[in-house]
């Protein structure tokens, strides 16, 4: 079969005139390089492998023994490098009884969420003032528009559990209370642009570490 | 010169050729067809003029007798038709003395603003939770990142005024003290996601509106 | 409390001005109106309630009960509205003993696969040609980049199963086998184009109804 | 084979469970629809065929018979239905001798140009004001990135042609004599925004057909 | 209260487990980074102020002693880091009596216009060769569609300015009559491509400093 | 003419402050530094010369004594580094009398495909299982939508050629033979992941070069 060697041969010089063009079927972060807007430079090809695009850190929820009694583990770029550029990510969302995640946002991605255990009372609040709330049994699916704040309760007596995907591999996350409570923002300023009482912002600073 | 002749052909044919590709060029917005993902149906080129590309609504500035003493005129695609699909627009703040634009976010763009009267002091909290706050004189701009929480206070004893432009036809707005306390999301609720007195959240609920 | 009171006349006249804008927060499929290329248009925010960002569907698994042994249940705009335009989508993989989800791409979208039962062994190919496999646990994370071929075979002996996220709200799915065996496109042409013997291939276009 | 029957079963069932996303593949525009900012509304796809992403109308020049004795024909969203959407289009340049494609603009994208006969020099400016210029032979292929001044003139004293592909399916085309010289703009303003003499642009006027 | 201690320490664990994901809320150009086609690489987060997002430069407009007797001041991502990567950039526009910005284009951006002293023609022409022209009054707003030919011209009796913003945060400039007369292209290929004089060409390119 | 010497020095000063925002135009690949999602850093405008935006080696086919009797020569952004970030790229296909591009997708781009000499039957694949399927003579045009399986065959008895697009500087290129049968995936896991018999598995490793 002198046809087949020859086709042997054709694999060979194929890719090598287009060797450049397949690392771009993606870019592995290399974390050590300088972030841009678009993400991560790549890894070299030659260096990626399959763990590359494999994570374990989220077969186990994370601690929830804190007051929110709740975790977040995220698989964004920075601990998980194969989905940079991707425009995809994943998180864990773990709630103890009494568990909660506190109103936050995503500036930079929807999310969609999907019960893994237990039941969790979901909602967000859009621009027109609307609240969209639903208490979500394991396998229910839930979805956050871009931005927009939100919440996620335990609903159950149990521990419940959650994956959250996200539209960017580095979705953001801005926790209200601790943009507002907890750093060096004056009380008098927190109280001027959120009408809270004063009392109230010095309280929550004092719980979250805030000064000023 | 009959080759001017016939050059002057050559532009009607030329363009009878391609005209419907020349309509790409902008696709002003036609409100009453259904929105879409990127925006709105475009307006028939014919029946556009350049009015749908002018806005006079900002040279006076809005309302500022409320409680906040401010005012927010948005240039959007709702207004502003001729934005539609181009990845911009233009709001007009005023703020009289005492007044506050309180914390919001724009869920789908990044904002510039450009003090035109008075003194601002203009401040934005990023996810790893840091402040970035400055008073910003006449002339002064500054830009909020998008979907992060910022606000805007009239510095000055006399009314301020700015122009804010947005990355987006349709930036959206949510103010936080009305996606809290301005709806039917039940107190106990809020409480739990907040950690906020129930006392304070009512109280702002009454003020603002809100009902539960 | 006048000023609250003027606070709250605020609060309407404020959303009045912006009213239009803040449909831009989501875009829920009107699944009637026309597809476009960023998607579907968007139902009235009057009409959009919770339930258009809830899909319950995927709480219990597809129908394995077929040769493959394995099911896809997709929460993909068509069936899950409240995905549109928000670049994003789940589905729901279900593996019986032996089950496989055969080689195929995603033409407009990468996927991010968890682990939610059993054990999985996935792999996708690079333009480069390299194999990327590994056989995931339960929690276990891979990611799969756009448009490259992929499979999922439970390795376990009991049933499997995962979710899949997509950076797309209709991330397409081209099924390789159904794709080459299973329409009209002539054997011969299949064998020009793949090097697989004429045997080979109408055996297959046997078992899955193609024709010529 | 039962177990072939059930494969053929599970076709017809998985795809009907998927079959609205199979639409997303593409987008054939719907030319009777209204234009939007991402594209045409799609054409149903049980209407689609073959020849909707086929286009036969390059395979003759356009008729070079006129003062700049050349000629675009275009094969944008408007003429070949099956880009749209698809971020691409196609058009094919002749040039008789003495032919020339005066400076012009695609507001919408960049273009690659190959030749396919004879010999062209074409050049673009850079917003630094700088020159890049070449004069290509036949499978020459040069780059004008988006937005930038650019032309074409044959350097062959046979025909010349060359396709041109650009990055959108709708590139738009500004030339830059018609712009100025050929509508109603004011013979005077022309002057105060180009410097050019008022002679000029009268006699330039006169040829293209402007008024003012 | 040992349940507010353990809440401030989450706070500690939650941020440190996500801290990489945070420097996504924004990415300050390190302008001596090399650029790259989404913008430049990222400032570490750790050495952002304020001042990164903060320009002060446009408070009092450019020299206008110059022949066209107007002046535009960039806050491009050049001069105003901070807009790196967000699609979004801002200029202000000085017009002595007699000024003008003549005939150019942005190639990379849309652009909206707001006038603050004075009176503005402004207008610009469309593929279809139609000429969208208006005289503005302070606080009128145009929108001047991507990539296409547009002017402004002072309209009143004493300076006018206006402040442009620019969908992009590098939206070019490409100014007509620098791209034709200033550099060293060959005044017979100029005459060529626009059917100027060649008198008229050579006049222009010995103002402009061109050469050729 | 005093004031055209002042013109002269506005355009150096103007050019002065807004130089580094010229880079913008474009963004040649320096293809020494590291990729990224986005493209490659920008080689230094000072340093690009009209060289980076012309191609030279499509004049010429690609060898096609091979087993295909095919080739294909890319002028992507490893190739032509002016292409880099300007989503466009081409390449040049040469089919040998019964020569073949067998079977393969291009992950991340749509293609259009214009036939220059002899016939090509060229055919691509939908989600939804549909053939599309045409013979094109010289000069016909077809487009293949992104990330779907096509192929194109030598339909004459002589050499065809076709120039091909991209909407993408680095469009990926999968061949399905290579995937499924040129690296070390296990034999047995490609018979379960395709229905294919070990046999013809075998076989085609055998001639691919493939282990396992």
């Amino acid at each position: 079969m002198p046809q087949y060697y020859i086709l042997f041969l054709f694999s060979l010089i194929f890719f090598s005139s287009s060797s450049h063009a397949s690392v771009q079927d993606f870019c592995v972060a290399d974390l050590k390089g300088p972030d841009g807007p678009a993400g991560y430079p790549c890894k070299s090809p030659a260096n990626v492998t399959v763990s590359d695009f494999v994570f374990s850190s989220l077969a186990k929820g994370g601690n929830t023994t804190n007051i929110i009694q709740a975790a977040v583990t995220p698989a964004f770029v920075a601990q998980f490098p194969g989905v940079n550029g991707l425009g995809l990510s994943l998180a864990r969302l773990d709630l103890a009884p009494g568990g909660v995640i506190p109103f936050h946002t995503h500036p930079g991605a929807s999310e969609i969420l999907v019960v893994t255990r237990g039941h969790i009372t979901a909602g967000f609040v859009s621009s027109a003032n609307t609240v969209y709330l639903e208490t979500l049994k394991k396998g229910d699916v839930m979805v956050f528009p871009q931005g927009l704040l939100h919440f996620q309760v335990n609903a159950a007596k149990i521990h419940s559990s959650a994956f959250v995907s996200f539209s960017s591999a580095s979705p953001g996350l801005q926790i209200l209370d601790f943009a507002l409570f907890a750093n060096n923002l004056p009380s008098a300023l927190v109280g001027q642009t959120t009408f809270l009482d004063l009392a109230q912002i010095k309280k929550l600073k004092g719980v979250l570490g805030g000064t000023g």
